[in-house]
């Protein structure tokens, strides 16, 4: 599909090596560590039973993401946000992607007056972070539902199916499947896409870093992203079932 | 195309009546007032002899932007973000979009160590502030470019071509075009594209609110938004030509 | 009066044109732009059936305001305070001003439990915003009280009489009514003046620049502020009632 | 000139007794403490040898003042500014009036490139602190100047004259001359007012807290102010020269 | 047992003079200016009939402390910390140490559901000032108890016993009894010691500014700040009971 | 030594299992995570060629630390501090001992104008944070010291000699080493001992939580303390160098 050089010699259609693991630490309901290649997210799920004003005495509970990064994450080293005192605009813009990408499939009213928060913290970052919590948070939210219904708390399921995501991008006029951080600098087009176990959209968002991409160029990352993403959905049932 | 009922009986693939208003407020390089329908916001372009640090030295200029909303620009009011003490994420979301959004069509070298804010804020809102923002505030750049070139502190202009934006949006299986804020809220999807002169995109941001969206009907949407972007870039270039 | 030279040949003792706009924005309860000269100030009175924690169960309602300026309202860019993450003390003396000068006209147990909030954002500043944001909050917060009349929610006007404010100063010797900005740049002292329909003082706040200012000289000051004020206090009823 | 009844029998035109200790720390450039009645300020002035950005490479130097207030300075404590994180509109309002009134007697030039800080702490409240921190300041200042001169860091003065401050009142129609903080609370009017030894205005700050005040009561006003703010002065050249 | 030169001839053994005098203020319920040579620090405490929210509803009542020092209090003029917006971590540190002091020797239910608060402000600084705060902040806490028992509020005192803490340091090898600041400086380690009238600890911190120190220096450091509280313990009866 | 009974028979003067794991994140120039029981801190080092203010042009170098903990390293989700704006008392008392703890050393002008952040992660919580921060940040920024050896940019080792600390407690008097959360909690003591290769103190915190503790009480831990410390020094030297 392309002569682009990547990494260990990956294809320009394959996803970076993909691990997911669950019980990652000890207290939260559910904990997930998801590494794709030299990117490792830890996604923790914690159930309050208490809801945020806007949804108090409306029987239905919520679904939240934070997101931050570990100052040295990165090749360089990030100030840390706590000690700056607030969070960037890019963390705020992630951490609501994730929160409004796991809202989507679940039922609140279901859930009951409960919050789960999900907190996806990058040990690692090498491009994709933002896609690969979406993915390692549903695993994790899954966990927590889990107990939820095993201690009788829910006696039905307020997640309605699975979501996962994944990046894609254009590089000199090739599509590729889950950018690393070098290819995400120079790729023209930087693509997330997070769709649902039907096979639907939940969120696009693509940027033209560098040239402009057109609708032809937009149909070939969605088909390479829908190919990930399918794999993504596919590893998630086999950690969460086998 | 569609037997939604919208006001004014506007059709499903109709933008809302445009106005563009140069010049609206004296002390700016440009300044533009932009309404769609009830929607109205200031975008004015500030030059200043000065770049962000991470240019300094470079050669090169910055092109940024910041949004902001009047606490009464709204059905209800909202606090002010300068009394709460920070900027909303959606706030940071919607200025890092517009700022990237005008930056994709600039080169920046051609415009010297100079920097042009475009302050986008919105005085009265009905759906596609954000959109709007971008259509205007291609304009207020442009003035501000026309007034450095007439004083001959540049010989080129560095803009490379227009852009616009509009919003469009899935309800009840019926794509619609520049949606007002009571559309916006009982949509399923809502999409913000934004398009250059040579018809490739810059940003596409689509997020499902309700029922996840197909590959179908984002092809419906976006030739939707090709049509409205195609008409505003048209009138971009009438009232700053004719 | 005097050979001072002022912009338009305007006389010492005259205010600059002066409009008011009602209704200017659709969703406030009143909504009121403000012209003098080229200083332009939209005020907006919201109604909230809420008080702020010190009139909780006293029966009474609340009369505060918030004050703004738009980052290009200036010569110069100023930068955006919900950016920086606060107001300035200019500001927040501005607000606690025009706070005070329309509660000093309101009966708060007449208005009930209800909060009004003027908020005052200059689109374009030429001097005097402060004071063109009284006189023009008292006619925003009389549409919403005519509002709550009509609506039955009120049976009874909480306000009492009228309120409105100008500027003077001192400028080589000779009092000049209603300052722009570069005269008030320039003059010695620089006074604003609050005044009710009864021809009392709300406010008086006189701050010498340059020279300090005689007895005799805040008395020719002040005969200037009267006058003003009765023809600003002339044009809100106009403006309402005519 | 009055049957108000006033703590200690004083007459309405009456000061309360005034203390000013000179050298009440040992660290400061200039360290006073001034105590009116119960009312007790701390004024410290520091030199530092350099200027804020505005004056940099003017030549000139800067006075700015910063004020505070302990805790429990008042009958209920107050939240420490420090802990909620920033200063309130009241503390700002009054450290710009204290930081304008001294600059208003200084020759910023003759003071070369160097800032004064007029720290004003109150260390107990009983009505009147700001204009107490304005009369004590002066002398923190002239004490600081003095050093300066007798170090040979300066040949001339930078203070052209003295100032001091008072605040006034209408009670049931009658004028009080530096209110209590009892006074204050139960007044029509309150009023501060700043002079120097010129007898001119420095500033002039009235506000109605209940009814507006006429003409003739503020020449009342200023009467009063004029005779105490004359006797603050003597106290103020006593206290360095004798 | 030692030939470092201390200032005023004073021994390495003996505390600097000690002066503690109560009702400094008049609005506090305790209220204690405690000096150690030329540190002043004023402690005052004040009751509040609520708790924080991790003691609602317990029966038990809070006691807490915050820290602070005047700007000019020091050699150089530090920063306002309500100015800049926040808290350094030192001041930080100071408040918790302080705070956990005090609550080690009060019962917090024979309190009641109340809070009394111990400002500490640092009038004056030249070393000890945490120290010389814990040993007054415990007159000002016995004075508000006193008053709360006088007033019938409480029929039993909260206060277990007393506590007092004083600095310590290594100096060239020399241990060192309640250091100045230009012995803080100087020293190796400096050590702040806090005992109860038990002669028990409730709080040891030592640091090593330069050279680490060993047990049997720890040892020599905590004989002398035994004898030191023992007497500032002694001190504190007799101001109160004398 | 005891009847206490600690969780999976750890006897009163044994570690928990101890382990480090050095390049365990690859950005930094050092990386180690440290494993104490349950207790799991990240600690890397980053090197800036850059030097806070205050030892801008001094030659010397600077060593400091910054501490976080993930929102759900805990039994209970505590708030991000990011999206709360600010550090907790806790946090900033934490990184200034860890910070202290480093540089005592440090030979700071070996390391010439650079500065070396160890940035310290809990990742799972379970008592000894802040001790096992420090115990690995010397593992950290010995690699990262290797790292500057390696490249020639140093010399010689700025670093002295090592550095380890550990917790001791007394519960119901018996001393206990390395205190779980849990014992941690019931403890009435609770000390956090900074030791050195050479046997030396650098920082002795100790708090009584409950009872007070007598100084027999402090030799016992003291004891205990070096006791693990010595065996923590040794886990550093082999993990480094076998």
């Amino acid at each position: 599909m392309s002569t682009i050089f990547r990494s260990n010699q990956r294809p320009a259609d394959a996803l970076r090596p993909v691990r997911i693991t669950r019980n990652y630490t000890m207290h939260a309901e559910g904990s997930v560590l998801i590494e794709l290649g030299n990117t490792r997210v830890l996604c923790t799920a914690s159930v309050e039973d208490k809801v945020p004003p806007h949804q108090r005495g409306s029987g239905a509970g919520w679904v939240t993401a934070e997101y931050g990064m570990l100052p040295r994450a990165t090749h360089q080293r990030n100030d840390r946000e706590a000690a700056r005192g607030k969070q960037s605009g890019r963390t705020q813009e992630i951490q609501r992607l994730i929160g409004r990408s796991l809202r989507a499939v679940f039922d609140l009213r279901l859930l009951g007056e409960r919050t789960i928060t999900l907190d996806c913290d990058v040990i690692q970052a090498d491009g994709g972070t933002r896609t690969a919590a979406i993915t390692g948070a549903w695993v994790a939210a899954q966990d927590a539902v889990h107990q939820l219904l095993a201690s009788g708390k829910l006696s039905q399921s307020p997640i309605r199916e699975a979501v996962a995501a994944v990046s894609v991008g254009m590089l000199q006029g090739t599509p590729l499947l889950d950018l690393e951080y070098e290819e995400d600098q120079r790729c023209d087009t930087d693509m997330n896409v997070v769709m649902t176990t039907a096979g639907a959209f939940i969120e696009l968002q693509g940027t033209a870093e560098g040239a402009a991409f057109t609708r032809a160029q937009l149909d070939q990352m969605l088909t390479l992203a829908d190919k990930g993403i399918r794999e993504l959905l596919a590893l998630q049932q086999k950690e969460l079932y086998e």
